[in-house]
């Protein structure tokens, strides 16, 4: 790569950041059922997320990917706010717990990534498994050059080994690395790991009343508006 | 992805299969060095390809990643044919040694690919690690979906767990993975773990004076004449 780059490999949180799972999740329990409302539903199964990996991080759990943490989740979430699974078919329940590898993209990501390509290295550095982000891909037409699944590092972030076992697995050192995400704890702790930070907001993943996450809160290396805007700014930007 | 394709992923051996290594390495040795010849240096150094996996493979020595062994291979063949490279600047050989990164395309891999992406996962199932094919991929274009390197499953093809561990980490049955491969050999191992297979020939892969492989020689579900014919031939196969 060239030397006067910024980095070398610029890699994505996905969930957010490159995809919006609300309306992709909340469109998959509206066709699974009549019986909740999708938008509630959608929040309170997200809510379940971090939770549930924490034990995996902790070293309590043996790593197990998000397929089977999101299966576990929607149990939760389908006994509390009264989904019938029971009586569903499996097949279609399983259609809905993998909702989560057909979500679609922001409008800027394809086309920001895109433009990215040209300069960088680009790829996912998610929890997601590398099975849900290559189906997330083909679905969405995410460009990407490499997919980083958590299964290839069985661990979650925000643990350091998931940032520093990417930039391993690319040969890379941590700082010719840059994690982009809408979320300024995944960049604290990307940026403690020793990887460049780009930070774009996205006010209304969690919906209109969203409060969290609407502004940069730390020193990153870039902030942009979207990825288009991160397409733009990066290419400028040299090591110094 | 679509229940009536014969596969969900088409993955492919790269080195000859995908890539024209003897040209890369001949030119790379020949801007590093006219004291030898460059084709007789290429076809020295990829023979000791094969070997050197070898102890690898049977759990003799823990996995080292194609940068290594491939250095210590140029040293071998360097010091048999006469290569000079204790007083060249060691930036230089690092900058050869990674020839193997920066490979060109067969003229139809990249049109190939890009067809077949309409309609499967793509990706490389090889024995370069994933930095390693990374930068094989932005160098020549190759339009991976995903990139399952060696180093994620630490062993070398054609050990049965390379194949299995492609498929696994797809979260795809073996049956629903294909490997694409100009080896016979790499294909009978791909069969034997239960992946459908396809041949191509690269007639000219070890040179004009090529003996090997230049036509199948075992029950392979497709028997293609290039990447291109194989995308032609391959949405047309039902499952049977």
């Amino acid at each position: 790569m060239r030397p006067e780059r910024l980095v070398d490999a610029v890699l994505f949180d996905t969930f957010g950041t490159v995809v919006d799972w609300r309306s992709g999740i909340s469109q998959a329990v509206a066709e699974f059922s009549g019986a909740v409302d999708p938008d509630e539903f959608a929040l309170a199964w997200r809510g379940r997320y971090q939770p549930s990996m924490a034990p995996v991080r902790s070293g309590e759990r043996e790593f197990v990917d998000l397929d089977v943490l999101h299966h576990e989740n929607l149990e939760a979430t389908a006994a509390e706010l009264g989904l019938p699974l029971d009586t569903a078919d499996p097949s279609d329940v399983d259609r809905l717990n993998r909702a989560w590898h057909r979500l679609p993209a922001w409008p800027d990501s394809v086309p920001g990534l895109t433009e990215l390509k040209r300069h960088f290295i680009i790829g996912p550095l998610s929890n997601g498994h590398t099975a849900l982000l290559t189906n997330m891909a083909k679905h969405a037409g995410l460009p990407w050059d490499v997919i980083l699944g958590s299964d290839l590092l069985r661990t979650y972030k925000p643990d350091p080994r998931a940032y520093l076992g990417a930039a391993d697995i690319l040969r890379l050192p941590p700082e010719r690395v840059m994690l982009c995400a809408a979320h300024n704890t995944d960049l604290e702790a990307a940026q403690q790991a020793g990887l460049r930070t780009a930070f774009i907001p996205r006010p209304t993943e969690y919906g209109p009343a969203q409060r969290r996450d609407l502004h940069a809160t730390g020193p990153w290396d870039v902030i942009a508006q979207d990825i288009v805007d991160l397409s733009v700014q990066l290419p400028q930007h040299a090591p110094g």
